[in-house]
């Protein structure tokens, strides 16, 4: 259902009032078989939802996947043969290569993040910057290309952050006040940025800690510190050049805004034969 | 209209069944100063859907802009001022960033090449390669970045492209078949790979030529041969590197479907006082 | 999509909470064989919006067109062949009716419109006087009359107007203005009253006018001044008694705001067999 | 909230991407004043509608109305004033007066069946013969027009057709089936042909009748036979020729589908000053 | 259509961002076989709405109902079988079940009223007294049950109440009042409270009257007082202690709030086999 | 905006096409004050969507509560007082009640509960057998009768079920496998039925356990068993008459389906003065 949402948006969006350049050059009853393929490297992410766009885009369009996603293609893959109405074709196009190519994007940045650390034990995972409104399909892309989804909104995790801390009167009061009330089922994170304030979280009892903007030495520091005792989160400044002694320095996980809000485009067209 | 419904749906994807944390940390009755802080240079977008989504996060918040969309900012760069319920700055906060880090970011990445050819008469160009469901706002983007609008989508611009040009039988009869029925609003434009079918285009009558994804001998030559009849765009194979030549060759237009679908987001926050 | 949605909108406002007739009398199980039949001479518009009402009234209606939209009925002319559940049919009988009726209205009338220029070249096209909700469908029903479209909307044509003129400080301004960051895909057509305003408007470099409300006089003075440089458009005051007289003036186009706003509906009836 | 509901589609229909033309050539802080003036006889109808257009095309228009609905127009008389922004005042313009129009044609040509039928003890009706989408607003507008309501939708009363007849083994059963399971809030009325289909129908128990396409001669048969113990309702073949015969006969109630489907609009316009 | 809306909905409510346990733990691809069965006494309502819940939840869910609604089910009586995907019986299960035990609670409470007044000629109906947004599934509920139904909302049905008397400045008046301007097709009801609105209701010309609060003995005096002229609705103080003496008070309808707001659902569960 | 959306959707399905009695007994212009006045005892819950109800149902509107949600009634007391247009109370009374009765009903059973319990450590919790659409309302009423909140829905709380269990082949590895990827944010519960998988829960490394429809001396033994090592939920057979002696066995929390399921709604009226 979710998909198909976002994919109808998609198509009224584009298709506006009508596809007036096809409606005007092609016979309405002109059928075609096309392939979609890629033109760079990247790790697939979207196959379900490209599908969606070309059926919604009008009937009789038969969409077959080449790949799943998660897999890995390079200039030349072909994703999936197409074959049915040409009119319906070129109205799914633009929105299913649009979608496909911002869900790859993720999932291919994802990737390189993962490989990156693989010697370790640490995770990469996503936040919740994402683009409003596909934030489901990104958090599924993260997946596909290896990494490991944080909480997807406000409603299904505890993360007390500073200005939280500030308003509870401190980290002890803030996790106790959590503690207190809130639902058996969330565990309970706090964002610490010293190794004072990291004390005391989990003296206070929280099952994990965002360790925010904290340089190597101090999470190596930090995760000394905790012990295995909870979850240590790395967030703040992780890039390509950073996450590998982040990564180093024994955290669980890395969070990582940028394989949502800032992965470029995999490039992928849709070629007619 | 539209600022609304974006807005309404991210906030619905961020805040979930309530923003848990908040309600278990922070008494309902906390009101707040913040700010909104560039931590990185850009140019600004989106003002006005940051503004909507602090009103719709809860009655009672002060957005106070500092700037407006076009200006540069600069790490550090106050962006706007915001009073009122912690609550609500808190629930509106992550959306209202979302969005203007994705727009600035368009708008960034467009200035940067509108200033690469700005020793140029070429005019950069966006494309319909957008995230689904924000094609508006980007496009807006895009005129904050100093770059200027293709078609909005398939109902408001006839583009007559290879698979179109197959379908009806060649150029000169698919260019005959739109012209015969075109709205008398809309101008024709044709995708061209070669000096022939520019020729072809430009004697059919066609007022656009897309120049698809020539060289930079092929599309002087393509300058030269249309010697200003008819518009022409250059398309394809557009990246930093490249756009100042392409310009140098005397086209009008320049596409870069980069500018949509592959910027990075522009780093903002938000601080509480 | 579009007509799935207008359909279903239009099956909520009259089914309500239930047929409560057909329940009261009508066993849920009786099938029936039905057709759709003209009690009037029209130009048949809307036949897929009809089956659509049948559709979504509820599974297991087959409903088997005779006609093609354009095609001419009179009284007896049998449109579409329905079998299946009574409580279907007579669900979604209303709704396909009063779509049939008011699209094919408005071919009709537009037919007649286009009929009685047919020894000239001008062509009838529409305006944005429509239904609200219902502009799509009768631009089509148009179409199935024979005329022409103008611009669908307010985003996909550049029509200066009086209005404009005044707040851009006169024609050459406003058309400059137009001129200087309009879409390349969009042609700029400017309203002018007199035939001084029709010199400017050429000179400033516009690719169409629209003749507002200038009597067939004057029409044909404008037509001679243009002398095909750019597309003429008469408009205002156009009636069943003047269109000819317009239309031999020499103009290019004649919009008329009543093949939409004003067209009697055909009669068309459902009969159960 | 229904009012809100129409506009805002028709807004979104008729802006589309945005208003191009007045986003290319009139400053957007440009304020300015208008009014909406009649220019043919007509019966106002729908001036909250319009008024809702304004209000939703942008911030800051004051829409003063000088007429209320049901009151009589004439070419010249002023509808409304109104002052703002030039940009909000003409996106909602076309939307505006579209309402305006269409919603007056219906109450001006209910009024002229309304004063053809005066002298006589007979209502004008409305049918659901209507536009798909916009019943509520037209049967209002039958209401300023003088004219009354017949049923809503299927759910809001019970009226027994032929089909319903036949499905149900004749009058008596349809009618009885109806009377046993029926809520106590409606009333049930049956379409007859026959002075004997009438004779069964009363005495079936019927609280009211549709006399469907009798002949004057045979509806003040059916009147006679009638003598006021139901609700009798003329109905088909009912036209500005024939309605005043018909109401002759001392039939309650003439049901009149042209009044809704067939109404041509008032012409109405808005001018800058 | 209705029924889609609201299993969409609920869906949307239940699944959130996605089932983490199912995905977490259940592989994609296990097929299973499942049954839904009564853990307590009931009557069945709402079949074909747990039909579409498994329907949407995911495609290819067989659901085999074995019995209808308006059955009567005992502790392990086998409503359905299901077989499919366990993911999507596992997704579609709690909404499935929550419609089920809602509309079955409301059909086993009204055939609970029902039998208790079986030796009357008392009817039990509804009001609306209904859970937001799911009444027309709770009013098909109570035809189940063995009930009726009272008017579905405020625009099918006139219901004179207290505050219209008082605005109106009388029984007479306002029942007058709505006399003159009701559709023919509604019935006109007003509430009375004593013996001499009682008479002023009937002499007014009302259809039926609803005796509001009386006692026993008045409701017996409004009967005698009524003689049958108009229907008698009961309302008010009906519990399953005082609906026997109410129904042999000889009134026609009794109406019970407590049938739709106050239903404890039945259980039923559902065991994968 | 969840508020807005769910009044909404009921204002529609209460006013249909319009509140009929008043247009048609009340004059437009009169102005009304009147009180709502529980009649029963109960917890409130609800008063912010009573207050939306009146809002939306008309402009002006005074709505002035006297009570906070959580807050005791009886009868008699006043709940809040209302003052504005006639037409606008009457039309937002039902469904502001609806609302009110539903939500407080639900509060009262839950404080009863609470009550119940008060002198053990164990806390009321809700489940997810809660009024399709109705969740947050219903789960934001627990709250206010002193009960706490289980998981929203699927996507926030991990819950392993029998079948899950079976489907995984067993608890340990089910629990592994939800322990290897669930996000970092959630806590994992386990769905035990006997001591030794309690065990085997325990071992395997769950957050809390759900002992469902144990009896009271299995329970005390699992919390024996348990030894606050993780949360103890006690779920099934629970009912007013249980409730006690399954809190006095030491469970942590026990969750009752009823209290959403099947709470008699409380009774409430407004009253014109």
């Amino acid at each position: 259902m979710y998909i198909t949402d976002i994919v109808k948006r998609a198509l009224a969006e584009d298709i506006g009032s009508g596809d007036i350049t096809t409606l005007l050059t092609v016979p309405v009853d002109v059928l075609s078989e096309a392939r979609i393929v890629a033109k760079a490297n990247g790790v697939m992410a979207g196959l379900d939802v490209a599908a969606e766009a070309f059926r919604l885009a009008g009937s009789g369009v038969g969409f077959a996947p080449c790949m799943i996603d998660g897999a890995t293609v390079e200039p030349g893959t072909v994703i999936a043969n197409l074959t049915g109405p040409a009119h319906a074709i070129l109205q799914g196009e633009r929105v299913a290569l649009n979608f496909l190519q911002h869900a790859s994007g993720i999932a291919t940045l994802t990737r390189h993040y993962v490989d990156l650390v693989a010697h370790t034990k640490a995770k990469i995972i996503d936040t919740r910057k994402t683009t409003p409104g596909l934030r489901r399909l990104e958090k599924y892309a993260v997946i596909c290309g290896g990494g490991r989804n944080h909480r997807f909104n406000l409603s299904d995790g505890i993360l007390i952050k500073d200005n939280h801390i500030e308003a509870a009167g401190g980290i002890s009061s803030a996790v106790m006040a959590a503690k207190r009330n809130a639902p058996h089922t969330l565990k309970i994170e706090c964002e610490v940025t010293t190794l004072i304030q990291l004390d005391e979280a989990i003296t206070a009892g929280v099952d994990a800690v965002l360790l925010d903007n904290m340089d190597v030495d101090m999470l190596r520091q930090s995760v000394e510190l905790v012990a295995g005792r909870v979850v240590t989160e790395a967030s703040g400044g992780v890039s390509k050049d950073t996450v590998v002694s982040i990564a180093e320095t024994g955290v669980d996980l890395i969070s990582v805004g940028s394989i949502t809000h800032s992965a470029p485009a995999v490039d992928i067209s849709l070629q007619f034969k």
